[in-house]
């Protein structure tokens, strides 16, 4: 007992419990932003659909790459990694713009 | 000319300009925040690798997938986007991880 609960692996144990309630505070955090994010893209996919304009921008995209790019160098994050979350996010976004022009067609035929 | 630059087309790029600064706000609020929450993991990487931890933590992982699905239910997010977002975190961490973990070894034979 004394070996598996050392004063070391307790420190160790309550060191890790502490980062990681600041992990899981964060991602509470960006995960109700990213409902935010997605509420603000559907308006963009209806007013697209009903446009007529196609789900994906590419060059719209680029600029966010850039940008995205830029802040996370500035945060000391590898911006290869925001580049991916980027596409990531997007690759979501299509999906549910091709949803919503797909419903929207349908609704036209009806 | 009056064609392409129709009121209605006016109307339509100004609100999509506005709901994309919305949407720039928060990509550069999420960039920020994940940035903070690599440095917390990296430190958990840190504390696990001289601990002699493997990098992955399945139970660990189980409870923070079940615990951001509440949350993307609350904020009325799709679930399995926020399982999948996790995931994809999670992914780049443990790669973080095995990097420390591999210069620990190397730096321990030297």
């Amino acid at each position: 007992m004394s070996n598996t609960h050392s004063p070391d692996a307790d420190n160790l144990m309550a060191e890790l419990t502490a980062i990681r309630q600041s992990i899981d505070n964060i991602d509470a955090a960006v995960v109700h932003m990213l409902a935010e994010r997605f509420k603000f893209t559907q308006q963009v996919g209806r007013l697209k659909a009903a446009a007529g304009m196609p789900p994906s921008d590419p060059e719209r995209e680029r600029v966010q790459i850039g940008r995205l790019r830029d802040i996370a160098e500035e945060s000391r994050l590898d911006p290869e990694f925001a580049e991916k979350f980027l596409n990531f996010l997007v690759a979501e976004v299509i999906h549910h713009h091709e949803q919503i022009a797909s419903t929207g067609s349908i609704e036209a035929q009806g």
